[in-house]
């Protein structure tokens, strides 16, 4: 988190002090870890049964009160400006998603609370580093994720006409044959799973999947192309042009002052 | 669509001037998107049974009315000009496909006729230029394609040869070699689903199966590592040479120059 | 093939001089290219049971006769260094192979055949340059493939061991281990097929299947880099280097001649 | 191993200086390749029941003898300097599991025994280059593994709350759903064999698999272009750099001349 240099008024200003402390952060990382290791204790119905149970729960919502309080307290220091940090935002949802559940009884949004753990990942700098560089490459794929949408969009409908009715698990309805696309696309049991039992009832099906695999295992191909060159490009600038650069500069600049030295000799 | 400088007659030179327009080209996509919705529905049993399915066939008649009424006046404006794009040409399949099923009765090309949503390609320039670099990668990957196929045709005819009696289902013609060929070399159920059991009657037949796996995969390999470094040059090109030839220039003319200084006051 | 400048007698160089025309080759590819076909229809039981199966078969003998008059033209006009070229012997053993079932009747000699068709990559110069491409990567994967080799001898030694006796159908040889862990490695059925009924006989199988499938595909990953790192260079090298040396000499010669210039006037 | 430079005492440097050989290394390499054979003669029933059963077990208890001795006299030999080099530590630790299971009688320590063969790679310097290169690749992947691992506590945490009550098999524990995770991520049998049971009884269970197999699958792509880009730019600068230095270096070097030259006739 960049240190924000806005001249706020006292409390404030030692409230922002406060949370941005090295120690502050460490401790918060050793809750989290903490946390990690109580939610996962959760999951043993032998642990939950016996008398740590209770103790574990207990010690579950003392590490959601902790970030509770840091982030209470960032939002007072920051204010408004808290929300223009994107990983703010990100531990802002993840802690409120967990505030949800205390409240609600279904098991999906208590099994949601263990999201509490990415928060490791915007206060880690290392693994900061690591997702922003994932979510800068995705701009650059897109284009191509655009027209794999198309791609299965037409899949879907097509698969959904021609094989529905016979195979309504799989080509039921535009969902389900967006999911089995997705399936066949990964190229798991693709051939023994699927298409060998519609080409029992369609022989020609393989004039569809086949070229579907194709199509779409070529796009998924250029994507990684487009990112590994991509990736090179940005390694390759960073490095070498500032070199080169500075080396024609120097050339440039002497062969100036040897020119201007043999003109003023005339 | 590039603008074609050709002086066509007051009625053509108008009708040009229409369909190139930006708002008459945004419309077209409209167009394309919603009649992508109405073909979705078109899926779904319990819309099309209920009192919106007539509905729902108005629209996508008419979708293909406009589509068809955008072609007849690109084709009055460019006459047979038209066709020199290919972008053109693909519009005019496939609308041409869609068509056709309005007279004819199979699902099969009732099936087809999503493909106009295809058409959102040829005018999405984005789209486009990614379709464009997957059709110019191929001419580089030619050679290797060419291989496959002698491998593939190859593997076909020993295999329906040496386990066709057997194995009917999976071996027993050329077509269904070739096929089950293509599923082992996506490495779907290649061991349990089909060398096991061929195993079972031919216990050497991995001296076929491995190889196979072996070399195709290698190829495949190699058609990407093409790739990679094919789009790596021109990635490299474009940007570097240009520059570092401006530079090259440079300081060649400024040696020229002092050497001609120095001469001149000889 | 290269033309051998060496003075042979009249007859010896005439036979060369027909065999190396491209006439002679092109008929050479029509060859193999109907022989390809008619192999194929010998797959069709249909065919073969009709009146023209004894003609199919009367072709594929007139085909391989035609390779082995050139196969002997080419012996007497080249003499020993006929067996110099490794494409010529590549030949010379798919078309002994191709003679042996001539006399044998086992269905495998007879489907081994087919391979003539390979021959097409040694008359086809773009075949045959992505096929020494191939070739030529492979001793730079030389170490990896090595590697490999220990690590699948441990890994088959291991599991015939630990899991021969209760699974003799998978690892109750070292032949049976060996296979079933290239099949791990293609990651095809390994848990839902493999390592799943093995674990519920020995519940810390995964301890061994789990580090084998990561440690050969990160050894396979390598392939790869090294694959694509040396095309790289390679590709960058051809082109880059000769232009810019040839830069650097011109900037020296001139800094050359401009010092030279300036010290005789002294 | 490199030679050591430390003025040991007499029998030491004697000891030190006949390990060194390359004959002793050479033979060293026989006796790991003939234990090779020996361990593998192991797996096979027919030929331990044999004759020669008792014939192989006592030549493979020569072999560790001889690896023993050869240890013994390095460790006589470098004394604690022995540990500093991690091959050494390695080839300890090898022959030390290869000692336990003479005591003991589990079968898993048995099949330990064949580790011995990994000494090969610790004594050929070209297999040991490839070891040494990945592990040198490792730590620059430490960020995405430690991401991996954050991803799998979460998914298995999250998937054994949510599946794990109807799905004990697969999702019952934290180490279940962590290996069932593992083996969606390599795309076996994903779909048919785990996600589609899992939502006959949680229809939205794709909600779950499909998001954490794109992270994992594009997580893993990521690895794989930063490995790719890594070692391109080693291999780039290793050669090219050094090349174009010393040109820089000596344009630059021209250009003082000639400016001095320049300079001194004013």
């Amino acid at each position: 988190m960049t240190h924000i240099s806005v001249q706020p008024d006292g409390l404030r200003a030692r409230v922002q002090e406060i949370v941005e402390r090295p120690i502050v952060q460490n401790v918060i990382i050793g809750v989290i870890l903490f946390n990690a290791i109580t939610l996962g204790l959760e999951t043993s119905k032998s642990v939950m049964a016996s008398s740590f149970g209770p103790l574990v729960t207990i010690l579950d919502t003392l590490c959601l009160m902790i970030f509770v309080v840091e982030l209470l307290a960032k939002l007072f220091a920051y204010r408004l400006r808290f929300f223009t940090n994107g990983w703010n935002l990100f531990d802002f949802i993840i802690v409120g998603i967990s505030l949800a559940p205390g409240a609600a009884a279904f098991s999906v949004l208590r099994a949601l609370r263990i999201l509490r753990v990415l928060r490791v990942i915007s206060v880690a700098p290392r693994l900061r580093r690591v997702v922003e560089g994932f979510v800068t490459a995705l701009p650059g794929m897109g284009s191509v994720f655009l027209l794999m949408a198309v791609i299965f969009y037409i899949g879907s409908v097509m698969a959904t006409k021609l094989f529905g009715d016979s195979f309504p698990d799989w080509f039921g309805s535009l969902g389900l044959s967006a999911y089995t696309l997705f399936q066949i696309m990964t190229l798991e049991s693709w051939s023994m799973g699927i298409v060998r039992p519609v080409m029992a009832a369609y022989s020609y099906a393989w004039l569809f999947f086949v070229p579907f695999i194709l199509l779409t295992t070529f796009a998924v191909v250029n994507l990684l192309v487009g990112l590994i060159v991509n990736s090179m490009q940005d390694a390759h600038h960073e490095e070498d042009v500032a070199k080169t650069d500075s080396y024609r500069d120097d050339v440039l600049a002497r062969l100036d002052e040897i020119e201007r030295l043999i003109r003023e000799r005339k």
